[in-house]
């Protein structure tokens, strides 16, 4: 199969599952419209593809992951409603509608965002998952879950992302650490959950997490030379907001032409950590490549 | 020893807790000081104390669920720093001192919210624990730390409060959903967590459970007449703020004298449910009578 078709497949039965997964909170709250606008809103669910792939690598059946893979585009959902709000990016667009708290306003936004991270952990520690996996792995998500969205994780990047706005002369070894950490850690923690729950080899589990926080990197500078080159009818999102907010970007130290070297850069790297393992991880090979077509 | 003398050395060892639990971050974020300012503050440590009790009526040694009484005071954390921002109940003061994100802006307020959130389950599934709890007893509480912040406790609750805000005509019903969920939800949280680790009967798991949310209702409507009648020297925080935002309360509906009686009425509940075990749970009892002291 061809990775688009591959990447489209997985795109549908994520995006069924979340809306399975959503569908029982209706009854519980008046948020619920709320968290329907931002979740079931057509993201390219990249994040959960990865954590499919790896696991497939690893097991036939996919099927028990995909609570779990959902998890993992509900706690990138919930970061991107935060990250929107008017007392951070301020973003008025996203996924080509307006951002949520332009439709619920801030308060509701700010909820849902908290609601979607909680939903996460009851999602990965739900009693559904025991006949299949055991407690002990299952911790281990959990885990994986805490540290990734965390301090040392998710939200340690948004900060320095805040902290370095407007700042001269931000070193390129902070940009790849805020890269890293807005969106290599989610990237990590798709693979890593992917791998432990697929029960791969401790090396692998090793190199797979080299290949996403390389590949997360990669990819956010790529969302940084579309917000600089491309507009909101190509993105469905704000465009040239970074350089608006003045924000420490491989664009900012080096310009758009030595950013897409750079970019391809870390893919290749990227994906040097899963040569070794011959076409067992060919798929995230596959996918690390084919973003790398976004920027063109 | 006396209830008040039981809470205070509890208190301290909470505090001290929290205090080793955070300054391994020192070195990950420029979030710290936020953090630090939020979580060393003071509070009453109520819910951990609660949790500590718990655990204490079926083990001798209380140590071991001190990190995940630190977690539950965490949670807390994270829902007053959301709930106080200029975008929520846009609260100045907080503890006797300037709200978050007056001094470290809203941004760093939202994301040290976030952070919290996060840590409180890093905490509760971390491996240091493996070698008391079985990893089913720790994967059942970080379901109960998922369900009990989520939309269907904590974040409800909050969601109802702002919907209902500026509203005529609010049911006595739906205050009490709001205050079950917004402040019965982390007692009850911590109740649960207490005596799912301490192997606690499940008979008494019920009980205790009716107790937390009965109590922690009563909890709510005392902070909400201090709210009315006591001054910021008192409480440490605004105050007048539930009439001015029209929220909805027992004291809206029917006054001061009827909602003093009402807490009552609720915390007499709540012992009721304990007498079955005659002096097992005597403290948490103890507990509920203090704490109608407050609005004396």
């Amino acid at each position: 199969m061809e990775i688009k078709e591959y990447i489209e497949e997985k795109k549908k039965s994520i995006d069924s599952a979340l809306e399975n997964l959503l569908f029982p909170l209706k009854e519980y709250s008046a948020l619920y419209p709320a968290l329907s606008y931002s979740l079931l809103s057509g993201g390219k669910r990249i994040r959960p593809v990865i954590a499919l792939a790896t696991y497939e690598a690893n097991k036939e059946d996919s099927r028990p992951i995909i609570p779990f893979a959902c998890a993992i585009e509900i706690v990138h959902t919930y970061s991107l409603i935060h990250d929107d709000l008017p007392i951070m990016d301020d973003s008025n667009m996203r996924r080509g509608r307006p951002t949520l708290h332009r439709v619920y306003g801030s308060d509701m936004a700010l909820l849902a965002g908290d609601a979607l991270l909680s939903l996460a952990f009851e999602i990965v520690s739900s009693t559904s998952h025991e006949k299949v996996f055991t407690a002990e792995k299952l911790l281990a998500v959990v885990r994986e879950f805490g540290k990734a969205t965390g301090i040392r994780g998710l939200v340690g990047g948004q900060v320095m992302d805040m902290v370095t706005m407007n700042e001269e002369n931000v070193e390129e070894s902070m940009v790849i650490y805020i890269d890293s950490r807005k969106t290599g850690e989610l990237m990590k923690l798709a693979i890593r959950t992917g791998a432990i729950l697929g029960d791969a080899e401790n090396s692998e589990l090793v190199a797979l997490s080299e290949f996403a926080e390389n590949f997360g990197i990669s990819y956010q500078i790529v969302d940084d030379i579309l917000d600089e080159v491309a507009t909101v009818e190509v993105t469905g999102k704000d465009t040239g907001k970074d350089r608006k907010n003045r924000k420490a970007t491989f664009i900012a130290l080096y310009g758009v032409d030595r950013a897409r070297e750079i970019a391809k850069d870390f893919v290749n790297k990227s994906k040097d950590y899963l040569k070794p393992f011959g076409e067992k991880y060919k798929v995230l090979m596959d996918i690390a490549e084919l973003s790398l077509q976004r920027m063109k």
